[in-house]
């Protein structure tokens, strides 16, 4: 097992420190930015100075939980006493800070990722947690803090993105029993959701249109391929990362087993995300490929034109069928 | 207030029949079917003769639901002790099985919306509940039965398509208890949510990747407006049922505050779904049309092409808009 530390150390050495600087981890989700939003407002609110360091750009849709958290500035804070990053467990998901989170006299990591090693002074990981939220309302509870609602509303963004909305299988009995108790300071759930989902780029939709308009079902409707080109980006005025998360729209067409979503980052340079719904193990597929990922979810990149990977995961993914039906 | 029972009368009602018959209203839901199917279950597991009356089709992504429940057959069970409406408080919400419901030797109403009269003998109607699921647990609980994994997972289902998987205004702390205490049934809600949302007819996310291809915005961004033509359905051989709920994904565009959503169901008959994000009423928009609704969700019909109806709609979400800018 890993080398955890308990909540009353963990809880004891963020009491403890005066200087604190929060790492969440680049291309940041709600459950980064949230966690360290929450963990930060808290800290403050104990006297300590406290920031949010980041090197990438806030989404739009989540800019409602900086309130004056975040820096760009390694320097905003003399010579913190401690630096924790938040929702990572590997100075490689903040790359241009990590020498900025070495300068701390002590590091701590929060995270919930089973992939993380415990490699600061301090470690709280927990993979059973649905999100690092849940461990972050477990440190402020053992601070001995109370949850006021701009630290709910954080924290819901935290768990509710993380946990997809209560729908995946990360969700447990503990999940809903934090966000009943956040409920208490006054949260405004829908209001956070509406800030989340309800800023859609008019590009974002028209690029996922565009993507399902040109879908093609294999295997007797049991695999879906899409995929993504340069051209329609430019057509549709999108940004690559606006195709996030349509691999699980594939997924979600009924019968579908396998879905396999291609992105053309360069004329022969793909990459390639696949999902699986209950038959057929995605992981073994982007081995193939020296890719790697989970049963149900995986990626690979791909050095050839858009066609070629199209045909190469076509065959990877109807063998992996075959074999899995048998 | 309305004439409501109490709990330990509904409950007392309920375990004293020995012929039960419960009425979900047309185009079930999650809600609907999810409550009638796990209080069937835990009457028959109590003994009783159970059955949920239907006159619609089950649709295929709540069809897992239905464990031996469901009968088209009014006299399924000969003479009703009691007969139940579940999720609707009016005879009108289930039109073809009125004289069956009007058989049993006495009624009651279990359900959840405002709009609801206590029409029945018996009556639990309770606005504050997000979904009639919530309900159903409380009665089951004040019987004093267990929640075993079959009823927690039609309560789940219940509860979470009804609530907008936890993000709707209606979402409250005790739903997320109730919910934390489904899990102690052994629930498998990841398994519950894939069966209900990844079942999606590929003719669904095409004629949905149509309209979302199509959409216009006015007003500077704060207007959208989309439409659905009987062509467009015959070319992708969807159903215009399937384009239910695409007008949230209109309002869901960044700076969108009014989403208009137009179906051509006949040459000159156009239905209009209206959403309002922020500002706007849009059931004054509707009501001018003859149309009705709350401020933030109404309809109406116009009996007009789709040109003209794209035009009128236009022009008074556009004066909507102006007058509620001010």
């Amino acid at each position: 097992m890993m080398n955890n530390d308990s909540l009353k150390t963990i809880s004891g050495v963020l009491s403890g420190a005066e200087r604190i600087l929060l790492f969440p981890h680049i291309n940041m989700d709600g459950d980064a930015l949230g966690s360290a939003a929450a963990l930060c407002h808290v800290l403050r609110r104990m006297g300590r100075e406290a920031f949010v360091l980041l090197e990438d750009k806030i989404p739009d849709n989540l800019a409602f939980l900086d309130r004056g958290y975040c820096t760009f500035d390694a320097d905003r804070i003399g010579e913190p006493d401690l630096c924790v990053c938040v929702d990572c467990g590997d100075a490689g998901r903040f790359p241009k800070r990590r020498e900025a989170f070495m300068r701390g006299k002590t590091t701590m990591c929060i995270d919930h990722h089973a992939t993380s090693d415990p490699f600061c002074r301090y470690n709280l990981i927990d993979p059973g947690a649905c999100a690092t939220g849940e461990l972050i309302y477990k440190v402020i509870c053992a601070m001995g803090q109370e949850i006021d609602r701009e630290t709910g509303e954080a924290l819901f963004a935290a768990i509710t993105t993380d946990s997809g909305n209560f729908q995946y299988s990360n969700t447990t009995k503990e999940t809903h029993e934090i966000v009943a108790s956040l409920y208490d300071s006054g949260l405004d759930a829908n209001g956070v959701s509406v800030k989340i989902y309800e800023t859609v780029r008019l590009e974002k939709l028209k690029i996922r249109a565009r993507v399902l308009e040109n879908i093609t079902l294999y295997g007797g409707g049991r695999l879906c391929i899409g995929f993504v080109t340069q051209e329609m980006l430019k057509e549709t005025g999108a940004l690559m990362e606006e195709t996030e998360g349509v691999v699980a729209e594939l997924r979600s067409i009924d019968g579908v087993q396998i879905a396999v979503f291609i992105k053309e980052e360069e004329e022969r340079l793909c990459k390639v995300s696949l999902r699986a719904k209950s038959v057929g193990d995605v992981a073994e597929i982007a081995a193939a490929f020296n890719g790697g990922g989970h049963k149900k979810a995986a990626g690979c990149t791909l050095h050839c034109t858009l066609r070629e990977a199209e045909e190469k995961m076509r065959a990877a993914a109807l063998e992996n069928l075959e074999r899995y039906d048998k």
